[in-house]
């Protein structure tokens, strides 16, 4: 791609340079940024179509609005691309070289105009409606806004905060980003709502916020940057809650993300380079292998639900497989505690709900997997996919879930090692009547070659692989290869014969095979792939407390790493074969 | 009192036997299941106003559809009573012998009436769609009820309901039970929507539910049978979602109730008996020690916020407290995720909030402790009242908010074993601005009599009480007396001169003091008053994994517990002293 010309944006490092700009100048800075960002997430990947839909809205705003001193809260921050580039950190997207400095979320510790460090949607009227009662109590008088797309407004937590902003008796000033798209399509009575203001211009006899009790205000052309200017004068300084809807397209300005909005989301590097190419055909995944379970038993006339919260890009569940699955998908959108509460009504009802949940989005619904399913022992089946240790941002880790579930009574959390065990684990959680079950899907493929007949339904029975001696190495789920790799070196280095153990079952212990272990074992290690406090190891730990085995538990610290590479995660973890051996050395 | 006289409830032991009444009748049997209820609930204690408020639309309820075909889910169930007294349990409320029979929510072990197992507000809608999606797919052409009151309409999974109940294209139907009341005040937009809604005879410009897209109704005299009757009937075998909302008062029937509604939302036994006897002075409690902290502090200036979750009572933050407060008050109504990311925004402005917290409830909110708050560092202050174990219903246990918080990174849990500690715990978190913080509240004062002057700020410092050897206990929190009974009974029984340890931080290990124990110890013991699984004491245990040091932790097991005394649970648990000795015994 050709170097893109900054000459607006040059004069550009603060807000307050912006406000210096002509109204003219300011279309010309949003094609100059919308440019960079293109050309920038194509190379480094990331949010897409947000953040081409919000460039005119972003410079609007900070050209009203007098930032840091008012506080501008975005959900989910997936759109500060151009909020990042005209406050200070242009250089993020101007020079390759820093082009991986800045995070793709609001980061406090980046600059003043970020205020929370967010990455979960639906979060950003409830933290304004607080930087609006603490600016009240200490006596402050600036604006505090919250962006929020239409997506993230069917999130529980969106609602809660707007039922009390509405209420605020001073300033606070709700800005719906409305491009009329969730991540997939946007679902639900609001979505709706959102459509028949836009088709109406704003005017409609029920409208939704005006009941909540905002003053509503509604603009068509959210990528008119003078329009917007006077709309955003006219609302700052306010001494009531404003809701000002704003229609806009997601992906503005590249025209194959605002024609087929869902793929541009988010893109991988390199995707603007392969639009042209075929398609490259899908390879077997646990991914592929879930569809096709599901689409088999469906046609057997199971009545199976494939159920998610606005991500069915995360198990690649594509357009053409919702198609095919008709009445038997359902997204709730934005909204895990629905997804886990239907998917408990659905089963209580004689359906077959598979609900697919990503590791760090079930943190959002801890009560409804408590309550509304396994209080209730309904035999729903949830997939949860991506657990595990990432070099991700630390808004996005996917290492809490064996922790938030597994602590909970009565759900059955399993850990399939390959294909085989997580075809015969599904399909037994479909077919009983007893159990909440969660799966935890591993990233990588692996085959054992041999059909899995276990009976699941032995509750917390583990799979004693290699019977040895001295060392017995308990590897949970995607950590099963390396508790291989650790027998197969404590084999080769040290001469001993460890016995390796596939537990199988992350909520249980098999008390029969861990007290028969002690007889010739002195050292118990555990693998797991996520954190180790409240989780699979140190279950084992307690339990041969009261015996002289000596246990190492192996996994994730409780931290929030944020974007540190799986190498340096590893090391730090003593995650690395050679480590865990010397680790094991040195308690022999 | 005298004997309840129960003329037309004895023909009725089922929907069925209901349905054959005449309609004159029934007004008389709302009467005495009314005053059943009153003579229950004063006996046994329970919820009271709730119950009252819904005598009538219940038997409207059974009259009109066929339960259990059709379906009947009510909200958080606290209203369930005189459900159960229509199906078949009413020897539940007639007779004291067995007033202690059935759980004071629906259970579905006891009647298929009954569909889940409830005790959680906001979840009803959602447990709905599910019902309604399974139906659908199954090929079943029953209603399907959701019953649910104001209060638990401000609950974000309610909304979250509300939001996919509004768009399902079959049969649901949503009963808005409107007193307007949460279990105190209701609050927010939506709370005034339904106040104008009221005043209008539910004819309002801007109706939030017709918005959403339900087919609206509205009934004024939800105590009136008749219309209550032909409404139910206009609306059943509906083939769209509908929403009756529906104007009940809280209490009917029992003048004090009705006029004073907070105080009999829930009520103690005899609460009747005494009304006209003067309040009892309230005595020194951690409850009192709170309130006067936060006003003391308030007349000094301090920005702080005490907040709350509908839940002001737990805390004893009694109406009085709450004028005294003024615009330092806030209460979010049922919405704990609204709470803690409002609590993090305040506390970035500036303010100092107080947020006050259920254990059980805690569970409600577990993304915006991890991702709102603890992510973000934000330095609020949560109290998390009545953790620990207790024979309460299973929906209300309070074992879990260990392991829930304490596995999150960032936050600091602390544990005070006195008022001296708390109070210092309490000023030193408002104080700082580093940390989130929670704070566990024992249920039972206790006094040191020494004033605590221990820095917070260095995290993690255990306290070492007694220095002994052999044997090391470390007693958590409200366990703290539990430990030094313990070591009482190893001096005197086993004549173990054993160390004591206080820990105070549930959030972390003090490796130093760990380490020094090895030299002397043989068994580290801990206790904790909450769930074993992924709480306190696994912690130590992974930490002597190592070593020889052998570990016992004692705490609860991972279970729904329901009902059950605490004297059994103690037993079953092993946290009687004796017990406890004993087990020590077995592995010194």
């Amino acid at each position: 791609m050709t170097e893109t010309i900054t000459k607006v944006l040059d004069r550009v490092n603060s807000p307050e340079d912006l406000k210096k700009l002509e109204l003219k100048e300011l279309q010309l800075l949003a094609n100059e940024i919308r440019e960079l960002i293109i050309k920038k997430v194509n190379t480094t990947g990331g949010h897409f179509g947000p953040n081409l839909g919000m460039v005119e809205a972003t410079i609007a705003l900070h050209y009203v609005f007098n930032s840091p001193v008012d506080k501008i809260v975005f959900d989910v921050s997936h759109q500060c691309y151009p909020h990042k580039i005209l406050t200070g950190r242009k250089e993020g997207f101007t020079n390759p070289e820093t082009y991986h400095k800045y995070t793709g979320y609001t980061a406090p510790e980046e600059s003043d105009h970020d205020l929370f460090k967010v990455g979960h949607t639906s979060t950003s009227v409830s933290l304004a409606t607080g930087l609006a009662k603490g600016r009240d109590l200490v006596g402050g008088k600036e604006n505090v806004i919250a962006v929020i797309g239409d997506g993230s407004l069917t999130g529980g937590e969106a609602l809660e905060g707007l039922n009390n902003a509405s209420v605020l008796v001073s300033n606070i000033i709700i800005i719906v980003n409305d491009n009329d798209m969730s991540i997939a399509e946007n679902q639900g009575g609001i979505c709706n709502l959102l459509t028949e203001l836009r088709k109406n211009n704003g005017d409609v006899k029920d409208n939704f916020f005006k009941a909540l009790g905002f003053d509503y205000r509604y603009i068509d052309d959210g990528h008119n940057i003078v329009k917007l200017i006077d709309l955003f004068k006219s609302v700052k300084d306010t001494d009531h809650p404003v809701l000002v809807h704003m229609h806009t397209i997601k992906g503005k300005g590249f025209k194959p993300a605002e024609t087929d909005k869902e793929p541009f989301h988010w893109i991988i590097p390199g995707t603007l380079d392969r639009l042209n190419e075929p398609s490259v055909p899908q390879t077997e995944s646990y991914e592929s292998i879930t569809k096709d379970y599901i689409l088999d038993k469906i046609s057997e006339g199971e009545p199976i639900i494939a159920m998610n919260a606005a991500t069915p890009g995360v198990f690649a569940w594509d357009k053409s497989f919702r198609d095919k699955l008709g009445s038997h998908y359902v997204d709730v959108g934005i909204a895990e505690q629905q997804a886990v509460a239907m998917a408990s009504g659905i089963a209580k009802r004689g359906g077959k709900p598979i609900l697919g949940l990503m590791s760090s989005f079930v943190q959002r619904t801890y009560d409804q997997l408590s309550q509304d399913l396994a209080l209730n022992n309904t035999p729903a089946t949830l997939l949860i996919f991506w657990g595990g240790i990432m070099g991700a941002d630390a808004t996005h880790l996917c290492t809490f879930d064996i922790p938030l579930i597994s602590n909970i009574p009565n759900i059955v959390y399993l850990a399939p090692t390959c294909k085989e065990e997580y075809i015969r684990m599904l399909d037994w959680s479909v077919n009983q009547n007893e159990y909440s079950v969660a799966i935890r899907v591993p990233m990588v493929l692996t085959k054992s070659g041999i059909d899995d007949t276990t009976d699941y339904s032995q509750l917390n029975k583990y799979k004693l692989v290699e019977k040895g001696e001295k060392v017995a190495v308990i590897a949970l789920g995607s950590f099963f290869q390396k508790g291989k790799e650790v027998c197969e070196m404590l084999k080769s280095n040290l001469g001993i014969n460890a016995t390796l153990i596939n537990p199988r079952f992350i909520t249980g212990i098999d008390k029969d095979l861990l007290e028969s272990l002690k007889s010739n074992h002195s050292v118990v290690i555990t693998l797991e792939d996520g954190e180790l406090d409240g989780g699979f190891g140190e279950k084992i730990s307690r339990f041969y407390g009261n015996s002289s085995v000596k246990v190492l538990n192996f996994g994730a610290a409780k931290e929030f790493s944020d974007r540190v590479s799986m190498e340096e995660l590893y090391k730090r973890y003593h995650l690395n074969n050679e480590q865990i051996i010397d680790d094991i050395k040195n308690i022999l």
